[in-house]
């Protein structure tokens, strides 16, 4: 019985000034799956552990997501799909994104690797769709292509790995708290001012040399966002306080997760990034609100075959 | 009697999605420029030959720029400056940069280098101050810098250079029509969709990409502005037809230099730069209008001293 095992890691989207273009891969938080070759044709879930989420093949982001990569392969034989779910969904650090992207890596491997990973960012995008209602990659490519990745274009489909530095470290903290799609996207201003487009560009060009050339600080000094930020900080407790306090401690710079309520930071070094991890820590422990903190170094490889 | 004696480059500013921060410096155009230590104090602009330019150090964009280095120098001296000048002004290929920027470092050099290039980028400003009423740094940075640079900020200043092909080749047909920077000022939309925004940035991200990782193929897929170049080409007489002309014959991509009148083109090789030059010179052949056309390596070292 042809089977494989995956690791399927958490991704950060939306990374300050990158928003809805650059996401990257995390190393220590992610799902496990297997998928295996089964004579009857089609898509099943078999098992999924760790959170309540559909069985049914269609309502379910890998079952969507494989079908998708199915319908363009003469496949004889069928998937079972099992999800031994960790990252927790409206986290903000994409959990369909890992089980849609997941799902395709799984079978292409199984069916011999006929799609490169571009179709593979494609079909996981059908699976976020019916997460999120748009076909968006900024989650699926790192998880594919692992470290940090670019949305170029959609039309046509064109996802760039971005080179980072080796020493690079991701900080999350995701406060237990929900945080409505509907209420981070009410949130955003449709029309921007093209002074601050500008002002966005400028860093967003910083940013991506500052990866290029392992300049730390001048990804630190890129990790500004003028547009979003500003519009969505008021759903997330604590985040000016958790931004002031992580930068305090050594962080390069910090800004929300996808459309949150996870935060992340950005810090060379796993010291640095273990410490920014307590400064945030110590902040929540002062409120209600319970909360899971991830340090990972990026994942430069996605998914890993165990 | 200390003098030196320069070359000071046209350059090129608004690279496609890279409105207000992206530049890049050219090598077969420019000014030449004697700067000379003398006993009286201040500047004095002694000889401009090839335009016709106010001599008097207030009103003459060297002049200014050199006072404002001056004014953080206690110089017991003072500079006398002659311009040969080769670039003609309202081009759109940064002739007031090239004379600004030329000035201060020029000065500089008799100074014994007091400066850093980031603040003889500042003093250049003051210059194009004058010119044009804003202190914008994107086509006095290439022509101190060298080679294509990005303003990630202005306050605090911080440029940067970014790294490029070898084989990048810019060819620029400057139509010797009036483009008033009042016009090209007006027909932008001061407001941009977000939606734009993200596209924007997507090929601006790209073209950063391409340039780091010397992939032609990427520079020419992101040379695309959908938010400045439709509201400008207007002011520019058959500038849909040299677009899809050069992009014909070859050229990775091609947009306004400046706000116009010029168009620039890139191209990977000196060869397909000429030809599209070539393809320039036929498609404006066809109206009235006078032109030059300036085919150009990058030039990767800024200034030369001759």
């Amino acid at each position: 019985m042809k089977e494989i095992k995956i690791f399927t890691p958490a991704t950060v989207a939306n990374i300050s000034c990158g928003f809805d273009i650059l996401g990257l891969c995390l190393d220590t938080v992610g799902d496990e799956m297997i998928v295996r070759e089964v004579p009857e044709k089609g898509i099943k879930l078999t098992k999924i552990t760790g959170q309540k989420l559909p069985l049914e093949t269609h309502k379910n982001v890998a079952g969507v997501a494989g079908l998708a990569l199915l319908e363009e392969v003469d496949a004889s034989v069928g998937y079972e799909i099992e999800i031994y779910k960790k990252i927790k969904p409206g986290s903000g650090i994409g959990s369909s994104a890992a089980s849609a992207a997941g799902a395709v890596f799984a079978i292409n491997e199984l069916l011999g690797k006929p799609f490169s990973k571009q179709e593979l960012i494609y079909f996981a995008m059908q699976g976020e769709k019916l997460a999120s209602g748009s076909e968006h990659a900024d989650n699926v490519s790192p998880v594919i292509l692992g470290g940090f990745t670019l949305v170029r274009s959609y039309e046509p489909l064109d996802i760039l790995k971005i080179n980072s530095p080796n020493d690079l470290y991701a900080t999350i903290i995701h406060p237990q708290i929900e945080v409505k799609t509907s209420d981070s996207r009410a949130v955003l201003k449709n029309q921007v001012s093209l002074k601050k487009m500008v002002t966005q560009m400028g860093n967003f060009g910083g940013l991506i040399s500052g990866l290029y050339t392992n300049d730390y600080d001048l990804i630190g000094r890129s990790l500004h966002d003028e547009i979003i930020e500003p519009n969505r900080l008021v759903l997330i407790p604590e985040f000016d306080k958790v931004k002031k306090g992580v930068i305090q401690a050594g962080a390069l710079g910090a800004g929300i997760s996808g459309s949150g309520p996870s935060i992340f930071a950005l810090s060379k070094g796993e010291e640095t990034a273990k410490l920014v991890g307590k400064t945030m820590a110590e902040i929540y422990n002062n409120t209600d609100i319970d909360y899971d903190i991830h340090v990972s170094k990026i994942n430069q490889q996605g998914i890993k075959i165990l």
